[in-house]
């Protein structure tokens, strides 16, 4: 894992969350973006070489839905940048992690992602991510 | 904010949460500290510009012991690094964040730290920390 990628915040009201992580942080985010597939509207802001990213729920089955009716607004997933994401499922799948998606999958802010299940790392929902850019130079 | 300080991670077993993230990150915690004032241990592994902090009550009234016993294992904190804690402490609670610690108190890992209630960042326990050693150059 080479670094923290970003830190995923379920919020209710991402109009409402965004002048809040606004006037935290002390500036404002720099993008946002609906990622259909998953019913999610999110933002993001930059700190250092990290992101934190705001996520709300656009559907009421998405995952951010139910994680919020099951435990409120908080900390939603720890995203960690890796360099080649088919190579770190296998690893991280030998090394006994519960992987959610073994075939990697489109998400947010241009990257392919995979989840690996809360119970194999106590208590927190991993995600792995890798620059799409990066899989089209790996290919060629 | 300058950056993400760390992410504080509450687990109920130290030894072997720190097996799972050696697993998880593919390299070792870099040093244990124990807080007595907190009623913690903790180990830190680095990750980028970042760490992760791993942390187990070692007093049953301890935060991370009341925590785990209400939420479970999981994401307890996030903390910033900041330059000058004493006067972000002041411009958030202008903004209206409760700050927990209206004076900085001595955490882990050679920090001034204080912390913002979760209910003012949406479910998210905020920690600020400055190093030790930028107070005592700010003095000078």
């Amino acid at each position: 894992m080479n670094k923290i990628e970003h830190i995923g915040i379920a919020v209710k009201d991402l109009k409402a969350a965004n002048e809040i992580y606004t006037k935290l942080l002390g500036y404002e985010y720099y993008k946002t973006e609906g990622v259909p597939t998953e019913g999610v509207m999110t933002s993001f802001f930059k700190c250092g070489e990290s992101k934190i990213e705001l996520l709300e729920a656009t559907d009421k089955n998405s995952p951010i839905a139910k994680f919020i009716t099951k435990k409120g607004e908080g900390v939603h997933h720890i995203a960690f940048a890796v360099d080649d994401i088919i190579s770190e499922i296998k690893r991280l799948k030998n090394e006994g992690f519960i992987v959610l998606n073994e075939t990697p999958k489109k998400g947010a802010d241009n990257k392919l992602v995979a989840f690996l299940h809360p119970k194999s790392s106590n208590g927190v929902l991993v995600e792995l991510c890798q620059e799409i850019n990066n899989v089209e130079k790996s290919l060629q």
